[in-house]
């Protein structure tokens, strides 16, 4: 498998962390999004919406959206675990997991900071545009979680949710949100820092780094 | 059950159309987006994003986010599949939805249109806004079914995937997105909406359309 990705991309961090969980090994690639590779005529047939990751499988198919990559691992490899086996718990990861991708994610990625600039807004406006949409959905995430057992998002072991979760996180201090109230995220976090799954799927451990 | 939701909404639309296809009855309630009833403190414990849908189960866990609501539904009333049985192409069919919901829907939806409004844009910015993020994601969703065979988005049956694009058609024609270069995708619409299932769940059909 060739995983396409960027050091920086919460999507393809997400992703690493699921291949390290299981034990599976891919070839790394990489686009550079700020001088936008991920757009290149040799790349868009991967993925037509120009975005990372993408994850190309031996037979050649390749595959979009983390989220739906990680259900295919899971699926294809499902030692251990990322969605649970009960139908109400897998809404309840995967819900957590949407909250983080679609409502956070992809409402503060490069893509959408670049329409704000496009608009004539500087860093401070752009800038404050990322940590409200991350401070007002992580609010929201904690709120989720408020009866769920930990140490992880969910129960004894990393879920989905915490593949989501942890990228976000590192997101969140780039752009100075306070994490003080959001106790839960913060312990799921730790349990997950704790895991070389997770701390080998940093963006400052990949080769891309800058 | 009890959905929660609003004419308007494409998260709660794309319910509506699982839960039709599916032969299953939910008792709707209504939260007028326009009026924030999303987001009052009767609403807030069910759905701590303050978004809709969130439908609330026999015995009263309430679950949220479209796409993992219809991932429940799919896998506790299997029939018809919205998701198919080859992992691949539930990969696909997946990443198609998500590439809709993450990357076009929550970066124009009410919320994100009243941050862009907040900033001082008024319905000229705003409705270009939607009508860019409208236009380039359906460019790459039509991309993603260039090789698939039809008529639905995903083979001879509807998926996960025609419930998303559906709704976020009906959005498209609301901001007057060109839809003549989207051959595929209208096709597909159309197939959708020869069915009553697709029929029903349309907005101007619910009790709360104005």
């Amino acid at each position: 498998m060739k995983l396409y990705g960027y050091f920086r991309s919460s999507a393809a961090y997400r992703v690493r962390i699921a291949l390290n969980l299981k034990g599976l090994h891919a070839d790394q690639a990489f686009r550079h999004l700020r001088r936008g590779e991920q757009r290149s005529p040799d790349y868009l047939p991967l993925n037509p919406q120009g975005l990372v990751p993408a994850l190309v499988l031996e037979d050649g198919s390749a595959l979009t959206q983390s989220l739906a990559i990680i259900e295919y691992l899971d699926e294809t490899h499902p030692q251990p675990r990322l969605v649970p086996e009960d139908a109400v718990q897998r809404a309840r990861v995967r819900a957590f997991a949407q909250a983080i991708a679609c409502e956070i994610h992809a409402v503060q990625n490069l893509k959408v900071l670049g329409r704000l600039r496009a608009l004539g807004h500087g860093d401070e406006v752009v800038n404050g545009w990322a940590h409200d949409v991350i401070a007002e959905g992580l609010a929201a995430c904690e709120a989720l979680l408020a009866e769920e057992a930990g140490p992880f998002c969910f129960g004894s072991a990393p879920t989905l949710a915490d593949l989501a979760l942890v990228p976000q996180l590192y997101n969140a201090r780039r752009f100075k949100v306070a994490l003080d109230a959001m106790p839960r995220l913060l312990a799921a976090e730790a349990a997950c820092q704790a895991l070389p799954a997770f701390i080998e799927a940093a963006p400052e451990r990949q080769p891309d780094a800058e």
